[in-house]
């Protein structure tokens, strides 16, 4: 195998790993080199751990078969949580939202996780995501609340509108995020979207 | 094992690599994190493809038992070059800077990597880097040049300071790197030290 970074007069493991680290997001070829060299002068167990973890992670993890998360055990822990409110799903993009939520300490019910949203530009559609798994569950599970927490941009609200379309007709309640002023902020900064929303769902004192 | 991520509701494997991943350099744990999660979804070759790259590093880089730069085979490809000019040597502090020259094509002679540099205050002294090993090389080979080609900081100045003061009682020729303004450089916010350097190095044309 040879590759850019072996043209370059790399030894073949130090381009290997540059390349392989240069796949990965954010990481481009002078990020790639320091990492390899910063490995080479560590310790030997630290180059080692880090590949274990890596075998580890594809070997262990699997998606929860009622929600979609990640998960050692199936189903998740929380989704076999009886002290967590079972009749209300909270639908979100990927795994690392509900990260996100779980740090809250403000919600109890459970989750769906999509894996995705739908973007036809991108092609993803429908049924590239777990858009029909969760109507299935809808259908066949004792539901009280669905919670359309997609993110706030164009294809989160486009997600949101299809998967509301198609939950309203078994009459499940549809909420969503509220949007409004995040904590901290400015109201001379906020952009007119933010502020119009924040405006539209004032509340009295 | 249970770590700061795995505290935070993260599944073991998940936290184990954002753990090993946030003890590189400059992986925070928002990096880390991506990274995870980027592999999550990417196929399980990626992941397993860069286990193993990572093993093979630590497996078979060594280093030349001559010019200490990292190799696969020992001597080193320059080192067994016969077509390089095996009695000037061009010492620099990292394997990285051996490339850094060789991408210039402007060195037609061998190295000799330090492996650090002399920094008292960091605990680096003369027996921590390859500084006896130069100076033995320099006594037992026939050597025509010295280049001291260490970074042009405090720390790579005392360390050229140091070593031509142990080279200098072998009568061997010792040189450094010509200071002065970098090509694409602009004369205005060139630093008075780069911009002196320009000045007493100046040539006639």
């Amino acid at each position: 195998m040879t590759n850019g970074f072996e043209q370059q007069g790399l030894i073949e493991p130090v381009a290997r790993l540059m390349e392989e680290f240069s796949r990965l997001p954010g990481i481009g070829p002078k990020t790639a080199s320091r990492l390899v060299f910063f490995l080479l002068r560590a310790p030997d167990e630290q180059a080692h751990a880090l590949a274990e973890a890596l075998a580890n992670l594809k070997d262990n993890v699997r998606y929860c078969s009622r929600c979609f998360n990640i998960t050692v055990s199936d189903p998740c822990l929380i989704c076999s949580n009886e002290s967590r409110d079972q009749a209300r799903i909270c639908v979100v993009e990927e795994p690392l939202d509900v990260l996100a939520i779980e740090r809250t300490s403000a919600w109890r019910g459970v989750y769906h996780v999509l894996h995705g949203r739908i973007a036809p530009l991108e092609g993803m559609n429908r049924e590239d995501i777990r858009f029909d798994e969760l109507v299935d569950r809808v259908r066949s599970e004792q539901i009280d609340e669905v919670l359309l927490a997609t993110n706030p941009n164009l294809e989160g609200e486009a997600t949101s509108f299809h998967l509301h379309r198609a939950l309203a007709p078994l009459g499940v309640k549809v909420t969503r995020l509220a949007r409004g002023l995040p904590t901290g902020g400015d109201l001379e900064w906020a952009d007119p979207s933010t502020l119009g929303s924040a405006l539209d769902g004032r509340r009295e004192l």
